[in-house]
């Protein structure tokens, strides 16, 4: 479980795609902080994923609560010039593989920044498939 | 610190605002999922987390991650007929009063639903007063 946590760490701070598809499992489910319903699937999370790293600037993990296959990791970063905190609460599973990824974010003007920051991201990552 | 939190979880389920009383240090800063600001000072806390109390329904803990003096603790509850999760993230001083308390709630809705109730709920409180 530590090899997963040193790997996860990496992949933050270098975004390297390949070593994200690395660590999720197959099967892997996504609570996102701007909407209820989770989504599921490793190709879907690792989109999610590269876009909200590049729209966070500053992201910086603080205090952090590591329970073998369960993790909750608190953040901070900025959205445009609105200042956040989060927190990624992370699953294992029997693998060592991210299974369950859910992120809980303050304060709600920020949260709704980032739903419009993502969504245009989205459409960026999307253009040269459409 | 054992102490403490067996007294917190006793106020979540019984709601003494005297139990709360004796665990919140005078100097306890309040951040709240619905604004950035943070609040201080013991009564303004116990005012606002009185009111919180009663606004969520179904309010249960689920993982607990619990650090000496820092503590995250995963929540679900429901403000109408809305679904949350949440996450306390209690710190403590070195006499084991709470120092600081922030929370973080997903989803949006979620959130703005629990800022009404919660507004109306402090109109409530404040009214024998004016």
């Amino acid at each position: 479980m530590t090899q997963t946590y040193d790997a996860w760490r990496r992949f933050i701070a270098g975004r390297d795609p390949a070593l994200l598809e690395s660590l999720l499992a197959d099967e892997v489910v996504f609570s996102a902080p701007t909407y209820w319903k989770p989504r599921t699937g490793k190709v879907t999370v690792m989109i999610v994923l590269m876009a909200v790293t590049e729209v966070l600037e500053d992201f910086t993990y603080h205090r952090e609560w590591i329970d073998e296959r369960d993790w909750a990791l608190e953040f901070s970063a900025r959205v445009g010039d609105l200042d956040l905190k989060g927190i990624d609460l992370v699953s294992l599973d029997g693998a060592g593989k991210i299974s369950g990824l859910e992120v809980l974010i303050r304060p709600p003007n920020a949260v709704a920044a980032l739903r419009a920051a993502m969504e245009q991201k989205l459409r960026e990552l999307q253009a040269p498939l459409s």
